[in-house]
């Protein structure tokens, strides 16, 4: 059964099925097919095309990475102009030093920077530094909250032995009677705590800090010696430009980027403190692309820009705008819907859905026919380019929306 | 003390170093400073360029990936195109399932792909689908290998828990007597045997299998049903297009490439054979970074060129035409010297270095300064752009290179 809207999408699909395990894996994999496109060919500002043609609003910015809107011409041109010189070389470029020297700059606590490719490897290599500098082993992270992909904390087990997670214990979100435990269980032997700035784990609705909790978690880890990281690869950039816990007003030791930090190009940070400085240069740390200067003059582009703009201010305003203006016309349809999140990172469950997701996946099925591109079960994503005749348009898109699920959902 | 050729090298890395544990951290930080520049400036062809204007022939290739030459004009076209339309975004774009494709068509047992970006990313998530496949928890390596950096394998243990290595068992490189031990001591527990298409680690002279090794190795995990996984990640395109063990007839169940397979654009892959295919769709593999356009569409490119032009053939005529040059001139100023590898990616050592690298060190040094970019401690790399004269150019400075290590060791 071929919908005609994605003839050439379920073409590539096919082909995928052949050639791919699983066709389209992972996180993409999550809403390929059905309503959706499998396959996506451009993007502009805040909207995507798939491989048919057919254009969305896109509320996802790639999972993130997209905090400018695609093909943001300051970081096009940045771009450009490295990419005339070099990219993957021996050696770094003079950009290596001036983006360490931006992110130092700008980032509270901070003072020195390495740099790696993906989200996962700086979260895992936080762990070495803080082991390497207080000789502890074990590390304390919230239940199930997704820091990559890695056998210690990867959400699905299948293939990772039990020995990848022997050095972790895990305590409750918001919970600081559950980390006191952690430390009282193991004295003297928590190495580190990592949290993410607020929980944004799929197939949950988003969870902001408690009052207290961040700072609960610092003065913890002071008290007892750990370090204290933030996982801020999903959320950072979006809401703070120092790091997303500044927020709350709160400093970790070590600091986790990836995604936002390059506006789609390639690249994690891992920040850190000076008292951390000896044992970072003591765990090995290299990759064959964690130099290559093309991200790295993207990411100095994209800061820059984030810095010297109202681009965070901005995504609130039009989060808040998406998220108002869909509350107000799921109330219109009779549904009750959940809006979670900050603004910027917003995300909508249905009350009716109950932890199940049939009216959300009916919802952005629906949505994704009428040109936007939302998650049923993830997280969502603003970016700069986002402007409110852009949003206005989604929300009259919603509107038809709501009425096909509450069709579907008639009898509540 | 200032070298006048790197007075802007220099004058970054003591930026660096402020907000940069190490200032150059990982491999490249391995020859930085000294006679060597700390950071480099642009590239072409099989030509580098440091920040202070001077010029290498570079015999690095940044570490691998740079197999056509530095900015090749197909690679870049490629790039040019995909460029314009997309690169990271919500879902693949099209050349995600071209690129697969082509892999498959010119990789002899391979049915299926998927991409990453570290060449640890593909190792590590090779052991993955492996004991997914076939439910045991062991896996094989070869002693002191370097698989990457995570804790499975990382050579430096700073930071990493012994029970990151809990799964890992090791036998010795061309010793099958060794590996079957490894079987015998845990029956039916080995998922996997992970071994590069040759021994090259740094700080030792290369190793190729000797006769029958890799078949013996492919044979026992036959027989004792493990899975045979080939790290070509340092090696993959430059010996053979169709993974580099066939030139040694043997055909492994997972190959894993990354370095060489963009020609410099951040990209990893895992090829695997149908058995396993069903494992791989069930291990949990996402990044997001993993399905960007651009590095899939340079791949695309890279493997194109080197399937239809003589550019192996010609890395090994110019490789050989390298060290047999090297070998002459050393004899003209009585060095007895080491060469290892093949001709592609070969090392020298210096025999009376003995398993030292005073001598290698001097002369790295004394080639720099007369503008050849090769390494100490570590193999090199050809590429398709090093012509005949510029191999005579790089031995020509040997001469001299020879000349001065052997004042500074005169009394041999």
């Amino acid at each position: 059964m071929t919908d005609p809207r994605h003839t050439q999408s379920q073409a590539l699909y096919e082909r995928a099925r052949r050639v791919v395990p699983g066709g389209v894996y992972g996180h993409q994999g999550s809403v390929a097919g059905g309503a959706y496109p499998s396959f996506l060919g451009d993007g502009e500002g805040c909207r995507v095309r798939d491989v048919d043609g057919n254009e969305y609003i896109d509320f996802m910015c790639a999972y993130g990475p997209i905090v400018l809107g695609y093909r943001h011409p300051k970081v096009e041109e940045a771009v450009e102009r490295q990419r005339r010189r070099a990219d993957t070389m021996n050696l770094p470029g003079p950009v290596f030093v001036e983006l360490a020297e931006r992110l130092v700059e700008i980032t509270p606590g901070a003072d020195w920077a390495v740099f790696a490719k993906n989200g996962s490897d700086v979260c895992t290599w936080s762990l070495a530094v803080a082991r390497a500098a207080n000789g502890r082993e074990l590390v304390a992270m919230v239940d199930h909250t997704y820091h990559g992909i890695h056998g210690w904390c990867n959400h699905f087990e299948t293939g990772f032995p039990a020995s990848d997670r022997a050095g972790v214990r895990t305590f409750k979100w918001n919970d600081l009677g559950s980390l006191e435990r952690v430390f009282s269980e193991a004295p003297g032997q928590i190495a580190a705590v990592i949290v993410t700035p607020f929980r944004h784990e799929a197939f949950e609705s988003s969870v902001l800090p408690a009052e207290g909790f961040l700072q609960g978690v610092r003065n913890l880890c002071d008290r007892e010696g750990a370090v204290m990281i933030v996982d801020d690869v999903r959320v950072g950039f979006r809401l703070h430009i120092g790091g997303s816990t500044q927020l709350w007003g709160v400093t970790p030791d070590l600091l986790c980027y990836s995604k936002a930090v390059a506006n789609g190009y390639p690249l994690s940070v891992l920040l850190g403190a000076d008292p951390l400085r000896e044992a970072a240069s003591k765990v090995f740390m290299t990759g064959t692309f964690y130099t290559q200067s093309v991200p790295i003059a993207a990411s100095l582009a994209t800061v820059t820009e984030l810095a010297e703009t109202d681009a965070i201010a901005h995504m609130e305003a039009m989060g808040r705008r998406l998220v108002d203006g869909l509350v107000e016309r799921a109330e219109a349809r009779r549904f009750e819907v959940v809006a979670s999140g900050p603004p910027a990172i917003p995300f909508m469950t249905f009350r009716a859905d109950e932890g199940g997701f049939d009216r959300a996946r009916t919802f952005a099925s629906a949505i994704a026919k009428r040109g936007v591109f939302l998650h049923p079960i993830h997280n969502w994503f603003l970016s700069a380019a986002h402007q409110a005749r852009d949003i206005d348009a989604a929300l009259d898109a919603a509107d038809g929306a709501f009425a096909e699920t509450r069709s579907a959902f008639p009898d509540e």
